[in-house]
């Protein structure tokens, strides 16, 4: 469609206009990734884009609380939240609204969420979020069943060859304890820099140094792993992360899956297996999620799809053709027109003559003329 | 789905959660609605939620001013707000984004909108939005296609039996001009109070009585209104309502017309014909429209359906039935089993026996387990 460019100062930096066609490509985006979900057994909830903060920053939520825009209710006089992430408010609905829902409790949501900030690389400030929760069991299964499912729904998207990264974000910290010089190896570990572990790390250097040579293809970090000696109350993370991808393996044998058994990110409130979804080629991140605790401390683990970041990816469905209609063609032509595919576009007023009535149809986009009694191509479009 | 009784304070007045099945409902009754406006050429765009607010009240926007959440922009230091309606942010895009984009302009969306206060009657303060508007030419066509367009999704969603009733909010203010009496007038036209309008309206008073006498359906309204003496200011006003109900007669000869010629709510922003859709029994607002000005001035027409509301009147469609997948279940049956239409809710760990099987199955709210190697309903379901 035609467009001029945007005033400079129109939006807030970070918020956009979708036109034609690309609003309707995400709308349908959307679809296609609820409607997997749907197949698969997650149920649909919707809450609201406010809350009081008391209840967006309980649990999960408090990690995402200096990204939340916060004002007072006139009513109510109490603060009130517009989400910034969307978990921390199924989490809230499985443990009061359906605290007596049977378990494992499967919940999918999409929806947008505003940021206070953007980053440099990432500026939008609004961001759709389209995901799944599944609330109880804390098994290698559950797990695994959230990544296959986010997976399937890519893939019904048209987008396979993704890559998914595991790690498990509280090792680090349970192995580092209350390490000597602990905000040094800390930030080393976070940079991943080897000479810094080693200069730091002491005597966990050696099985700290071991960890970060792991990283990589699922199956070459695992038999890192498997060889490395860890504390009795690390190995049982070393062994879920063996398990979870085992237990992707059987649900999506061909899903490509690494491991970084140092990375830490989401330590504060991932208490398990966390997943990164990334595009081919590994250049955009599509998803995110990991096992957390909700407020009441049920167990829950899930995955957030960003449509906005998958739609660079997905390929762009086909649109309704579009079929011109000369003012007087009979509502009935027109309905059947609509059921055989076309997007019918009536004329307003009426042509003098029939090349008139083309030109208005090429001007306004059309691929199609109804011409005569039926839906004809335009030549030359 | 079983549920607790929520927390009384659990969220801010006139928000909710949209729980399972009625989250689903939802999502599909938008799409519908969606889908049908883009069969007949409006294509979808999509603004952010959040605005300076010097755009968001341009215009026609100014008329939500007042119920509209404000908060300054921490990068801009300007003054933002959430959008309380759709509308004025699509009039936006029209006359910036697409000012070069050939006339009629046919737009479409979906989305949340945020209120300040909710009334009594209305208690909600976040409402979805669905709507479609025609950007252009100031032709009864026009406005009777958006009537019209709006009827058909509708119709789409299963609701049929509407009654439309339009309305020309120019006309009372025009008539009455500079009138004595005019706040005492006004206010008895409001109430719809003939013994007020009789000793308030002086030599206008057989004219305005005789126009609040003529309001019924469309045909009765016309007849009454071709009789009365208007000023040549405003029997335009009155032709261009029987020319939309010719053309909306045209496009959809059995829908329900009535015409309420002395209501003038919306004249603030509506500039010719108003719209307002009822459920069958007229016990809803389902949608309300009409003409307004662009900020820049140019014309447009548009009708917002409210999914919230029409959710309560619209049938519900089908969901998948609900399919237990015992633990082991081969991934390849459980793919046919979605692509069959079934929702698949997956065993995450063995039971020890058939008959403990089909009571999870039975406890996760299936209608049929995977045995053997096919679905079977589940007796006593």
């Amino acid at each position: 469609m035609t467009e001029d460019l945007p005033h400079p100062a129109l939006l807030p930096s970070g918020f956009t206009d979708l036109l034609p066609p690309d609003a309707e490509f995400e709308a349908r985006l959307t679809e296609t990734l609820t409607a997997s979900f749907g197949a698969h057994g997650y149920q649909r909830v919707k809450p609201p884009l406010v809350e009081f903060e008391s209840t967006l920053f309980a649990g999960s939520g408090a990690a995402v609380a200096d990204q939340t825009y916060r004002f007072m209710d006139p009513e109510s006089q109490r603060m009130m939240g517009l989400r910034a992430d969307t978990t921390p408010q199924i989490a809230r609905i499985a443990t009061t609204r359906l605290a007596a829902a049977p378990r494992p409790l499967r919940l999918a949501y999409a929806g947008q969420c505003l940021l206070v900030r953007g980053s440099q690389r990432a500026p939008e400030r609004q961001v759709a979020q389209a995901g799944i929760e599944l609330i109880g069991p804390d098994r290698p299964e559950a797990d695994a069943e959230t990544v296959a499912v986010a997976a399937a729904a890519l893939a019904a998207a048209g987008i396979g060859a993704i890559s998914i990264d595991l790690t498990m974000p509280p090792l680090i910290p349970a192995l580092l304890g209350d390490a000597t010089n602990h905000a040094a190896l800390t930030r080393a570990l976070d940079r991943k820099d080897a000479a810094g572990i080693a200069a730091h790390g002491g005597t966990l250097a050696p099985t700290l140094l071991a960890l970060l040579n792991a990283a990589g293809t699922a199956d070459s970090a695992l038999a890192a792993l498997e060889k490395i000696v860890l504390p009795s109350a690390i190995r049982p993370m070393a062994d879920r992360l063996a398990a979870t991808v085992a237990a992707i393996r059987h649900l999506a044998p061909t899903l490509r899956l690494t491991i970084d058994p140092v990375e830490f990110r989401g330590y504060r409130y991932h208490t398990g297996i966390a997943v990164t979804i990334f595009a081919p080629g590994r250049q955009a991140e599509l998803g995110r999620g990991g096992r957390y605790l909700c407020d009441n401390g049920e167990s829950a683990t899930g995955i957030t799809l960003y449509p906005d970041t998958i739609l660079r990816s997905a390929p762009r469905p086909a649109l309704r053709p579009r079929l011109y209609l000369p003012a007087g063609t009979p509502p009935d032509a027109a309905a059947a027109a609509r059921a055989e595919g076309y997007a019918t576009i009536a004329g307003l007023t009426e042509a003098d003559t029939e090349a008139d009535t083309e030109a208005e149809a090429l001007r306004l986009g059309c691929t199609h003329l109804w011409r005569g009694d039926r839906a004809t191509p335009i030549e030359g479009h």
